[in-house]
């Protein structure tokens, strides 16, 4: 396929699941779905336009150069000095504001679309600045942490931004992902907000830089146990959970419910949790959801799967 | 030789690098040498004698309760509820205030005499704890990124201090340690009360922690330069380094001289280099002693060196 150029193609992006605990924007891994899905066809015309959007129930900017797809398909057409343009369709598979890496989706969807129609001039790890390029555009802040997993698949660290400098972790065989999704929404600017301002003390600073560390050995130990242990954040989460209702009953009946750790998603309000098993993540789920229900008057939207190897892709 | 009773022993625990950039309080590794040295016997007086300590200038306390290599003994009889005392000598082998682990390798090795004369009732994971006794009792702080590593060898991250989880790292082949010892103190209690005083940003906290992760995948991977790039820590290197005369300088010239990374060993004023090869680790050490003499006026002693693999043990 390389080299070849396409007119039109169908382009899917991953959920992702970012911070993980103790790695508040230096990591992410992808899931199977949800996803965004981006519909493009080049154009004789310059620039990128957003010919529609379904799934976002009207709420997302048309203008290419606030829209995530769109800003990002631009910035891969600007590096590879391309004449023309590309028209696309970007059809939501995954909720607004939910944590679960929307924009970072819709900005790997549409680089991913981008690269193909002009031929694959970048590597999957090239379109990842393109991704952050398009996040900027959405959503004001240049994170790596939702936008190259949805690239690039897998569990994927960011140690540095500038440069940006990406490292591939390796996923243990058996480790099981449940997410669930309450029915409300966290804005990334408010959340990022309460971050921002705040200052840390060196205590809980080694408490997570302790973690983090652990959890990187994990991952290469398959240590499942281990893995579960490092899902502790002691800098964001206590912040954070103020803005989902019912956080902490949701996190104590997924450990109940045989969880190995479970902290936010993102910048939430989606929470999720690691479990050894299908079955074990099937249990933690039905406990979220219910505590959500049962704490929060909340219904919650539920995935169950493994982490997903495959990010951005081309799909029939 | 599990069981066996002497009556008598001698115990070597080895220098560490300890914090290693990014991993304040949650990392180090052991060097080959320098070390201390305790002189152990058996005796029926219940209670840890000092009867002698050489290579101090006569500065470290010799009453038990407050001399690391004692305290650590001490806890080792209680937890064994052992009956009987122990008199020891410890031969300093190491700087006091180096940055290197001086106190948590005399409290390595009071645990390990201890142990191996009560006839190893404790595995070498088990000491740990003893060891931190023993050294918060010389210190007044209980860390564990010396005395861990100085006991068990190798590298070895803290995940977290309560409980206790400790967690071997594996150590590339190839890579090598320079060494830099300034003949000037860094009070391990002022060094540490720079940092307890202060607050940090999310900025260089996502730094740190990203650079921390990143380092624990370079030892898996084997990536000496990703591990160089690693240590990095925007955090307490800026801090500390205003405790060591000419940092800067001599930091610089490490990197010049073919260093993969440099940062302060421990609290300092001991600086470490990375380098991928024994050539690359001298000349790294040879252009740090020499920043050290131009810009600070200060002789410096120098080792070089793999990280080892063995920890405190019986030597004849």
């Amino acid at each position: 396929m390389n080299g070849t150029v396409r007119r039109t193609v169908r382009a899917f992006a991953p959920a992702t699941v970012s911070n993980v605990g103790p790695g508040f924007d230096i990591m992410g891994f992808a899931l199977h779905r949800p996803g965004d899905t981006v519909e493009a066809e080049l154009t004789d015309v310059p620039g990128i336009e957003v010919a529609g959007i379904t799934g976002d129930g009207g709420v997302l900017p048309r203008a290419a150069g606030s829209n995530a797809a769109a800003a990002a398909a631009a910035s891969v057409f600007r590096a590879a000095a391309a004449p023309g343009g590309m028209r696309l369709t970007l059809h939501k598979g995954l909720p607004l504001q939910s944590g679960l890496g929307s924009s970072g989706a819709s900005a790997a969807a549409g680089a991913f679309a981008a690269n193909e129609l002009l031929g694959r001039p970048f590597s999957p790890d090239e379109l990842v600045p393109h991704g952050i390029t398009g996040e900027r555009a959405a959503c004001g802040s240049a994170h790596a942490d939702n936008v190259a997993p949805s690239i690039l698949g897998g569990f994927v660290l960011i140690r540095s931004y500038q440069p940006l400098d990406l490292v591939r972790l390796p996923v243990p065989d058996g480790l099981f992902v449940a997410i669930v999704h309450p029915r409300c929404r966290v804005s990334t600017r408010q959340a990022r907000g309460l971050v921002r301002n705040r200052s840390f003390g060196i205590q809980d600073i080694v408490s997570n830089t302790g973690n983090v560390a652990a959890l990187v050995a994990a991952l290469f130990q398959s240590d499942l146990p281990l893995l579960g242990r490092c899902i502790d954040d002691r800098l964001i989460e206590p912040i954070r959970a103020a803005l989902i209702p019912g956080f902490a009953d949701v996190k104590r009946a997924a450990m109940d419910g045989g969880a190995l750790g479970c902290s936010i998603s993102g910048s939430g309000p989606t929470v999720f949790a690691l479990a050894d098993s299908e079955p074990a993540a099937a249990r933690a789920a039905s406990a979220m959801r219910e505590a959500f229900r049962q704490t929060a008057h909340i219904d919650a939207d539920a995935w169950i799967g493994n982490v997903a190897a495959l990010g951005a892709r081309v799909v029939n």
